[in-house]
């Protein structure tokens, strides 16, 4: 099978493996380990921040990031269609008692427009917002990227009136490399972000989350209370270190390989590609009725060997990753063809 | 000064004192307050449901009717514009740790259209869908009573799905007199529904969750928790009782006066009534930008000696109450009407 | 029936009735009501706080101020057998989400030397402790008073090691009597305090939280988060006035008739004080096995027309007020004498 | 230095890390990882329940585990020095709204005796009893083994009285290996127990939570909402499997080298074993305060070039591992010996 679901399946290259079967070790909870302590480093400064802590995965560092910044029964705004509403459980309300203000952005783009009036009143009928989470790039949108002009100006509107900011940024890699721009640069707007090392750049496991020093801390403690502080833990971060260092230039040609994949569709009139075009790796296609549905799709995808998921009643998802070859893709874009014929 | 900001502004009667002074009491919490009892009997009567339990707000109504509904960390949906979400500070999420998933509806009118797709998959990303609250009439959308069938239909369509079904009724009294049907009837399609006896009805102090003897006795538990539980409740208890006796029928004079007013305002070419009309006792008046904005109008009606609340930016609301006169309402319309010119 | 169970089943006097029927009144949400503005100043008055704020129920009241306290999950310090750890439906963990760190005391008082060591140190394993909870007079241990000193002497220390305190001062009143200390001297070394106006003091329902200006303020908040906030809320509040003028001199009478019981009961071999003598108004009597039990003996009183509570598998508590006459609390005696020959 | 601040330092073996570098590995959260599904099963197996689940931390499993024992807002009792009280910063009221009732047990180990009472009565005051926890080997009383009848006999009153039962075993592999009773049969009685991999055992991370297949499925929903859900979870997983294999025999070398450090310190008249004998790997010295305290002990033996940590003001403990060889043990016992002179 050629599988296209996520780019979370990636399997560790040997390279990495080497890295981490011959990782400097130490106990990170009572002590320090060097690896980890060298990941969270390396991760702040690629980032710009202050401070980075490592975890074991994505939702924990965005969970982490809106219970330190929300004081008690507090409240953050965000986007409909983000991951921290959608894919993590409500652990923001179950585990922190903050509420999500959900609003709708434009392709997952959240700009000043839509935000006016979404500061709740200071009285004592409203619950206080204190929040602002934007997420780049939009997963539920196709891997796309918000416009840099957009999310400076965004956040400068928060920031003026009094909220933090946080950026998931899970795919955060693949802006970068798919805008030229660094990821300090995209990073410099938010108080906080967190990224992730095991989706396109195939660590196995971990995430981080970076911002200011003491927000940092703050965040450590969190992790700490959510169990997600590891002992030896430099096993994982040589992992994620490695693939810091040697995986994010190639995303490049993830996104070559999803345009490919877009274009394949594109030439297809039933289908069309959600957003208009593929920003980065991940391709949405939605599905003209006349051709079935989602489901149909997703399995007749599955007949001819490609693995995708359904994350819509009209659409599909393809995320290339490093454990797709060039030859597989091809593969991929002619069923593709085959299939919307 | 005439006082339209609410209906929570409504002082007791004579009567009504004098039932509060007569009271018959006990301790509610280790024993049984006879005119508590009453009252929770007769609610339940009126309501059409097994049980109802007294609480001192109707803020703690609504949110131990979530709370108990819902399991910890679950989900429950609502209006986009509804009293639980907007203006009790957050408590599902602050006290219960639970999300509110928003879906505007069509006027505060929430129909199975708009609910479609709204119930999250059983996976581990997602939060577990468990609720529905409607709310009738709808405060922020003036006063709004959502048409029967439309409610039955989206009741019938939650439980079908598995969802509980609550309905914020702290105005049902109005929606009943306005329509013609029992405050039975109208809660028929719902699990719980909580009820104020201190807007229209004029007690107090005083609201009540009704529902199966069950959920009410859960509901008596939370109540305790959140610190509502009184020990000579009767003494407000009384209040309530005459209100609820009493005051229901001459909602249909409030009514009238609104009409009076939302008349008044129709005359003016800068304003319009939002929803189109005037269903109950409340006028909520779009104010055209050509004449300025709610501020202005609050504060022009005020120094003509008229008390109203600015709802939003190019919004006023008027609120009419058993402690406003037909000759107070008369003046009200002339200023309104001189203050459109 | 002589109902000896609680003094929170005293019903108000005609006086009292009077002074409710008649209260000046004000919608207090969403402006002012004037009743209970006084009685907020004047219990702020009489405890030598800054500010008051009045809420439906004691619990409410302790529960508040452990959350405006405490930072989200942190630990209060409180004595094994208090009310707020006991009986308040674990509120504070389930609401707010902290912990109670619960010290056995000498006959329910905390000194210093059962402090010392209690609190946390400051690293990530262990949850920070954050306050002191004291209460005086304490409910099960009889009434008994906590000496001045001693509760001075642990404030001093929480203090200075920069814990905030909070005193529960449900029965305050009646340790004020009972030592001639002013109330206000008893709270001088809390930070905040709360007092019960429906148990001797005889107000159908009502309790306030004291303390700085700027923690009642977030408390008033919090009490409109837990559902606390009543609208024209002086209909109460006048009963809990005309309490707090005209009913706490005569507390000394029910000290007079508590120790009347006392006596009885200690002329008895197979009864006991619990404590050794009665402080207050509440007698907690430990039964010799040799008799019986507490439910036997709570039976065997009942059958003689004294109502009472077990507190204990050996122990029953009587409880005087303001609706206990002298000649009742005489039957009572020769009861309590003849059941224990 | 000779590291015995605790057998949490332990690095992986180049067996263990050959085996890491090895592992076949799969997406654990849309997929299956195969290391880690074998991890899960084989830790089942050992411990005679019918399903485990991984996770990244002791912390997380245990907290996890009174998460979905008790219902929202309710309480479960513990030993006072007991691991998930002490050491996890609260979370079970923090994350979760839970109320630990603490029982100061007879050297950490709590016997029916200890419990009577503790069950609090059902009515609306009291928050619910629904979990006993234990902890074998006990952490802070020095590495102590339960006798196993008392353990037997507290979870069958426990479950007479319908509470569930929980094993903190992040020690069991020590338990085991020193009675000589199979993990299997120490854990029989509980319904569930936590278990580590990352202390004696020797891998770098991780923890695991057994108990019935609904009660493991309810808790891998409950760490992906802690985000403790990863991804090529095989790579941490395969380090446990190895250690779970190869390391569990060993342990009794840890036990004999601590033993000798008792006999050392027992030899000195102002050192004695806290419990009065070494059961297992950690040694917990109490120091006659002649000598000085524990912070001084521990800065003494620190310049002798041992690293331990004080528990207490007059505690110190040593933990034996696998990176302690027996000459060291030698050293540290002479140095210990040559301190308590």
């Amino acid at each position: 099978m050629i599988d296209l679901r996520s780019d979370t399946v990636t399997l560790p290259t040997p390279e990495m493996r080497l890295a981490i079967a011959n990782a400097t070790l130490g106990d990170a909870v009572i002590d320090v380990d060097p690896t980890l302590e060298k990941l969270e480093q390396r991760t702040a400064e690629i980032l710009g921040k202050e401070a980075a802590v490592f975890m074991p995965s994505g939702s924990m560092t965005n969970q982490v990031a809106v219970r330190v910044h929300c004081d008690r029964g507090n409240e953050f705004i965000c986007e409909a269609d983000c991951h921290i509403y959608h894919y993590e459980q409500g652990a923001f309300a179950g585990l922190s008692g903050l509420v999500a203000k959900t609003i709708a952005g434009d392709q997952g783009v959240l700009r000043v427009e839509h935000l006016q009036g979404a500061i709740n009143p200071t009285d004592d009928h409203h619950v206080r917002t204190e929040l602002l989470c934007l997420e780049n790039t939009h997963n539920r949108w196709g891997g796309r990227i918000a416009p840099q002009d957009d999310v400076v100006e965004a956040c400068w509107w928060a920031s003026g009136q009094g909220l933090k900011t946080h950026l998931d940024g899970a795919r955060l890699w693949n802006a970068a490399i798919a805008t030229g721009k660094s990821e300090a640069e995209l990073c410099e707007p938010f108080d906080s972000v967190s990224v992730c090392f095991s989706k396109g750049l195939g660590a196995p496991v971990g995430s981080a989350l970076a911002g200011e020093e003491k927000f940092v801390q703050a965040a450590r403690r969190a992790r700490k209370l959510f169990g997600g502080a590891m002992r030896q833990a430099g096993i994982v971060a040589a992992g994620s270190l490695h693939a810091l260092e040697s995986h994010r230039d190639r995303l490049s040609l993830d996104h070559d390989h999803a345009k490919m994949l877009g274009d394949a569709a594109e030439s297809c009139s039933v289908f069309s590609i959600r957003g208009g075009d593929v920003h980065t790796n991940i391709v949405a296609i939605d599905i003209d009725p006349s051709w079935g549905d989602g489901n149909k799709l997703q399995k007749h995808l599955a007949d001819q060997g490609i693995d995708c998921f359904a994350i819509g009643p009209q659409t599909i998802r393809l995320v290339t990753h490093l454990n797709v070859s060039a030859e597989q893709i091809e593969t991929a874009c002619r069923v593709l063809r085959d299939a919307g014929r």
